[in-house]
């Protein structure tokens, strides 16, 4: 790690602003920069530098890290003309956090390594509580390598890296798994309404779940979220609609039929166009709700 | 449990015949009876007693049990001419295990309760290793003395019992858990055959899952089947399109909106128009296989 | 004609109301039956007659028509208690012109025979006002023998027969036309929302299309509807939602695969939940409008 | 006309190679190019000139015409280094006939006004039938003066212009007929395929909708190449899935709830899985036919 103590991070949103202060907690030395100063201002008053562009970020660092939005977020920090590839320099590693195409992933590897800079991409899951105590799950696509070179800085911010492929092979399961996440609580949440209008507590149909087999970790998490109708924003309906859109331009290109992971991304923009798209995913539920006169939970909506 | 020793078992499937078994071997005094005369016989041969119709079975029992395929058949076996009901007697209490819709489970309630008779209905989930072993969830529906009065039968098929609430509470919890089933495993295997078609191994995807807050014993059950393309049929498609229409056609009645249930519906219907009806739900996955020319494992189809 | 001069109308709702005093005006002697008194009596005021029950209809009357709401009533008319086959009587024919499914229109006339009655399944489209006409499309399922015996009746509603099959043709065709129309108007709706939202006059959009080869008369009706935000009934949404089941019960059971079916039911299931069931099918869109703030037209909603 | 007769045509597929010939028959001097030569070439051979890229079209008229399939072939000839804005010149007119997003369009438009150059949308329906005669339907959206200037060539391809507004409204109100004859089609399709599958000839079906007030044309045409299996492309399955896909991407920003085109959506993608993507929009169906074993009509797949 000797060689790595310098991290740079370039987008400080939910995720990323926890991951680069976890950075900061485990001793390495971290610049970061964010699209809007505030929010690396707040980190530099804990201890960390800031830079004025991700170029300069990347000049100062052995790795520098990005965890942005959306696709163009991505491609303007690292290719535009204050971008990370202009702070090339050898021996520099990018790391994507970002939750990206396999395309867009494989086009930044290609520039990359045209400008002589090793890139692997890591989207992670785990939620802003994963992130922020550094047990996030880190999906990785790239060389063997250089994943070997980026441990380091994943394991500061995870507790498990489990390599994928090449580029674009995590970005694939990245996007699998979040559709996956998408119908897990749309199942959980259609089955709710249901009980609900049926007369039957929707925290019974919650206690089944997690007493069968088909109990998961996520189901308690979201489900006593949608009962205490707390829709604070863990992962944005706007930012799942993204993903849901990635993974089905890629089966678009792909000709695979993915036909339950195009109906659940119409759910979403029924919840976008109900004004929802910056709360939680647990607030899709909230516009069949306000169709129906249902509510799931005690709280107000 | 000294009053209830003797207990009928009508409907000898996947599920029933397992379960009958169970009660035989916790040491229950135990007749059956079967449509098809060969699957009575199996259990007579194990020591079961057998009776020639379900109103015979009713007469020699203070426990009367049933686990149907479908409503018509839950019909036919409690209120027909040879059914249950015929066989009423000061005491009798009714169990009904099969999955049918909160409506018919409180028709039955009605009838049962008219003709001098205590209703539970317990539908059950864990597949049939769970029925073999004696280990199943069982959601009951019922008044709380009566399902007293079923606990002893209830805990020697299962290990656990939820009251969800008066009859029809349950067969409304165990539709909603059906459909989340169905949409967990059509997340998985939509994401596994994009991970697949783009060269990624979809092993991994299942790897991550499991790694994840989404974990579930459900998809290291149903993952690894996928993978290793076993289709041995523990809940088949048939029955679970029998469940989603349950589901949808409950959803209608309460105007509850259920889009994405609604949507694994047409997906199951594509499998069944594939001829894959009477294969497990893992099997739906290869109707779109098919039409893709993918194929998730290693195994043939 | 002459032998077929007495003819009686059960069921006096939107469309049977119209088609009864359409045959009291061509010259039929029409004695007329319905659940409640009020609309028997509002045809009585017109010069037709009325009867105590459907029984006492079918006594009095060489042909007995019925046009219903739904499965139920229909069972109810044809085989209640006080149902026309009570009233059978040789030569008597029951043409029934209620939208239902195959298998009970082909139940029906099984009983029928078995009761010395012929019986001709005639499901019509042409909306309220071709009832009030006479110009309704008699879709005719049936023996060629009995439909010609039924034409002259079928004529004097409608302008014209088309012979599908036997009984249970015209049921399938019927539901597969009402089928269409739902994926007419909900195109026609959900680009009207695009094109509002983007800022183009939702009218020429319905311009474009009557231009188009693609241009239709239910365009030109439905359309200038939802341009008018004109609601008014001709056929509810919980009818149509009624039909779609009954094609997707249908199709569910031959293993025919018509997933755009399904996903149209779920939105109507959406306009349900959002209490527009009574209202004409147009209203749909008035569940997706809600959502999202948009507004086709330029009256109230 | 006089100033207008140089015209130059960008793009020979199905579409612009007839919209260039008819502009050549009727007396334009017409100037074409296309990115593979052999299209060119045949038009060469009927005395159309020919240039050596999309540049050097533009340097010699007056209007140049773009008709291309995809957004990216368009920005490549429109925007690329040898592409049209290359050519600008004084008066010169930019008519793109493509359909694409309207946002792509107004880009266009805004790029085009730099170069001094007046840019006018139109889209256009009518199949190659209607391209061969001269006789399509164009939708067009720009300013009035410009539409103006470019009418003659409008008219002399189509018979009738309807004016959308500015440029982007003629690109959405495309996309949304584009999406209601996907609808219209499904809707045909799968009752077909009950009809079928419930043993009424499916012409039968055709016979009625033409006779009722939801006819169109448009059945007429499709309803019979269904019924003769007759695929033969006019328009593309993959060209269809772009529409719908620029369409939901529109919704999609614009938050305007869409979930039968995005339910049409993933039938168009099963179709391309299953190898059907270059044929006509009509072999949606084949998909269906293949899983199921149902056949439409009595051609050959």
């Amino acid at each position: 790690m000797d060689g790595m103590k310098r991290v740079g991070f370039v987008g400080l949103g939910i995720m990323g602003s926890r991951m680069a202060l976890k950075l900061h907690e485990r001793g390495f030395d971290v610049t970061v920069w964010n699209r809007s100063r505030a929010k690396s201002e707040a980190l530099a008053a804990q201890g960390l530098k800031t830079a004025d562009s991700p170029a300069s970020v990347a000049r100062t660092v052995e790795v520098v890290c990005t965890c942005v939005a959306d696709p163009a977020a991505l491609e303007s920090v690292a290719l535009g003309d204050r971008g990370i590839l202009l702070g090339a320099h050898p021996g520099l590693l990018f790391i994507d956090f970002s939750t990206v195409s396999a395309e867009l992933s494989r086009t930044l590897e290609a520039k990359a390594k045209e400008a002589g800079v090793a890139y692997v991409e890591a989207p992670v899951t785990g939620s802003k509580n994963g992130a922020a105590k550094g047990t996030l799950l880190v999906m990785a696509g790239g060389d063997a390598d250089v994943l070997e070179r980026a441990r380091p800085v994943l394991m500061a911010v995870g507790e498990k890296v489990i390599h994928c492929g090449p580029v674009g092979a995590a970005a694939t399961v990245k996007l699998a798994g979040n559709a996956l996440i998408a119908l897990m609580l749309q199942g959980l949440s259609e089955g709710m309404l249901l009980a609900a209008k049926s007369g039957v507590d929707p925290a019974t149909l919650l206690e089944v779940v997690q007493a069968s087999g088909y109990r998961s970790p996520y189901f308690d998490f979201k489900g006593k979220a949608l009962l205490a109708r707390d829709f604070e924003t863990h992962f944005s309906i706007d930012l799942m609609f993204k993903d849901l859109n990635l993974f089905l331009e890629s089966a678009g290109k792909l000709k695979v039929p993915t036909p339950v992971v195009g109906a659940v991304r119409e759910v979403y923009q029924l919840a976008r166009a109900h004004g929802q798209g910056g709360r939680d995913i647990t607030a899709v539920v909230t516009a069949l709700e306000a169709l129906s006169g249902i509510q799931l939970g005690g709280g107000s909506s």
